[in-house]
């Protein structure tokens, strides 16, 4: 299934991989060519990712409550605000927005952050929901506070649509620590067998504490009084960021605007929410992924992507594996592999922009090196 | 000076007033053609707007301070969302936020709101600058906490910066109660004799009133202890909406797109502070407005920009002289004028989009029978 076809349309956009479903998305390749974009990053914290051992976006299990903030303030500035470090893993291994900020910076397109729910509020402009709001612990069935839910994909939808006007495709990327264990919540939630699927910001995949832990919420679910249809499940199960991406992947292609979903394994939960809701995506959908995903034998995207809403996946052939800097070269040993849409931003910056992958990991490596030398990897690269 | 050009360009773009260095304003109207635009809409509040006889944007004094708020609430919705009633003045003529809404309607642009300092927070999606902050009383020289004029400034140009790539003109409208005054208190409190030339929402002037007030400021801000820089001046006389619209100028130009500054008399004081700040605008920024600030007799937008920054004013030549409707004749009577971008966003439309005056006024009417129907104007034309 895992098809590897350099791109027919001259070097310049070579290394990618369309993974499933290669000749739509061949296809939606050639239609965003020179195309007007804009891109989003929609954060969000879910108490989920505090509990020890789901999530390694952050330091230590606290700290991944910062990172969404963390990230986007590094994204937009260059540096984080509301504290004076970069968003690593405990091994301190840099967040995946190194990409994200080099593959923005070779390309000419608007970018804005949504906050759907952050625990603190980023220092930089950005979008906010009304609704934003932190998810609860989904072991205890408290994804979000009732009816927060469907004013989320309410609110998103309307953003989804004022902000695609004129607009041909909306990245859409995510920050959310834990987010492919509430993920895997809401895809259980809505009955689908995602055991074992998801992918992990680790090498070593928690699957059985994740199971552990939805399994948990779903008993409250099944038992309780809560209301089970898809917001239900998702106030249950989710957290604030999937089911705002939804939101605003109805509203963009409601404009007839298209998406690239800037993600990984995490990104069938939005298919699955967008599904049950009988959204037509119309070929309008990709999702936008690294070939760390797609290599990943702890995770199948392939798999859940078929079993949710079946469309195109396209992933961005980085290889850091030569790197000069051991923190990149982690990214090879499964390490991070995805996250603030970097994979789909740097698929945008090829495919709409025509940036070649030599550009995008040459402008990786000076951020690298960048931020070592401002102090903000503790002034040091962590990983030697 | 005020030059009547029918615009050449053929019957769907007439009906521009190019008031203002008319050769320099059809050099922008020809070059922003069929370009890539996004508009946004500042809000914010000061306590200015609730000393009683300054403001008539709202039913009453204290009303004001919701007007921003549900301005944009029914600029994206179409209905008032905080509460149950779309802003009126005390004679119950209806928000000017009605032709933004018609004009963007017939036009295919993205749009959002910055809120730079509400007094409630709008439930729409929205831009926040994290500093934002309603005004105090700028006669007691409280426009705005110390230090948050900067930190506006230096936020708003990195959202002006980040909104702008890749696009050609920004469309920046306000909507801030008050607004007039404030301007007053910056031009004065940068040595300007602006005296007497700001506009009004109402037909009577409140110059008197107006210049007391920031008289009374202006002495504390020269006896006190109060920093008199740029900032400064803002922080005693100001209010978070102009500095925040100067600070997304700079962010704009510096990317080489173009401004569509959409207001009247106070745009004024957004030329002022650029200008204090040595901003080069490069011939990438005009006024676009409304005949009635042309026309009004108790302003003098010209003077006002010829003294700060010499730009192009544009004005759409609205005629509802022969409206259906009470509430729309009453602008021609020197009620309300402009507000919430609407002079300029109609110029957009017509210059960007071609869309013709007569479509954006039916659609003026249309959105006006809509809201007496669905009772957003207390079920009637409170006007008749």
């Amino acid at each position: 299934m895992c098809t590897w076809i350099p791109y027919p349309g001259g070097s310049t956009v070579r290394d990618l991989i369309l993974v499933h479903k290669p000749n739509e998305a061949r296809r939606f390749i050639e239609e965003v060519k020179d195309s007007r974009a804009i891109a989003l990053y929609v954060i969000g914290s879910t108490l989920t990712s505090t509990i020890p051992g789901i999530s390694v976006a952050g330091a230590s299990p606290r700290a991944t409550l910062y990172t969404p903030t963390l990230d986007v303030e590094y994204l937009v500035t260059g540096k984080p605000l509301s504290m004076d470090v970069v968003p690593v893993t405990p091994e301190g291994i840099p967040t995946p927005a190194i990409i994200t900020r080099a593959s923005l910076k070779l390309m000419d397109i608007p970018y804005l952050v949504v906050n759907s729910g952050s625990y603190i509020e980023p220092r930089i402009p950005h979008i906010v929901l009304p609704s934003r709001c932190v998810g609860g612990l989904i072991n205890e069935c408290k994804g979000l506070p009732k009816g927060i839910a469907n004013k989320l994909f309410r609110e998103s939808e309307s953003l989804g649509k004022s902000i695609s006007r004129g607009v041909d495709v909306v990245i859409i990327g995510e920050s959310i620590p834990g987010g492919t264990t509430t993920a895997l919540g809401i895809l259980a939630g809505l009955g689908y067998e995602a055991w074992g699927l998801v992918s992990s910001s680790g090498p070593r995949n928690p699957h059985e504490l994740k199971e552990k832990i939805v399994k948990e919420g779903l008993e409250v679910l099944r038992k309780g009084d809560v209301k089970s249809d898809i917001f239900g499940v998702i106030e249950c199960l989710g957290d604030p960021v999937h089911v705002s991406i939804a939101g605003l992947v109805k509203g963009v292609v409601s404009n007839d605007a298209k998406v690239i979903l800037a993600g990984g394994t995490q990104m069938s939960a939005v298919l699955a929410i967008l599904k049950s809701l009988n959204v037509k995506l119309r070929n309008r959908l990709v999702i936008g992924t690294t070939k760390w995903i797609i290599r990943d034998d702890t995770s199948n995207i392939i798999k859940l992507v078929s079993m949710t809403y079946d469309v195109p996946i396209i992933a961005f052939n980085f290889d850091f594996s030569r790197s000069r800097y051991e923190g990149l070269k982690y990214y090879e040993r499964g390490y991070v592999k995805e996250g603030v849409g970097a994979g789909g931003t740097a698929i945008a910056a090829s495919v709409i922009n025509g940036v070649s992958a030599e550009d995008i990991i040459r402008e990786v490596h000076e951020e690298y090196s960048r931020l070592l030398s401002m102090g903000g990897l503790h002034g040091e690269d962590k990983t030697h």
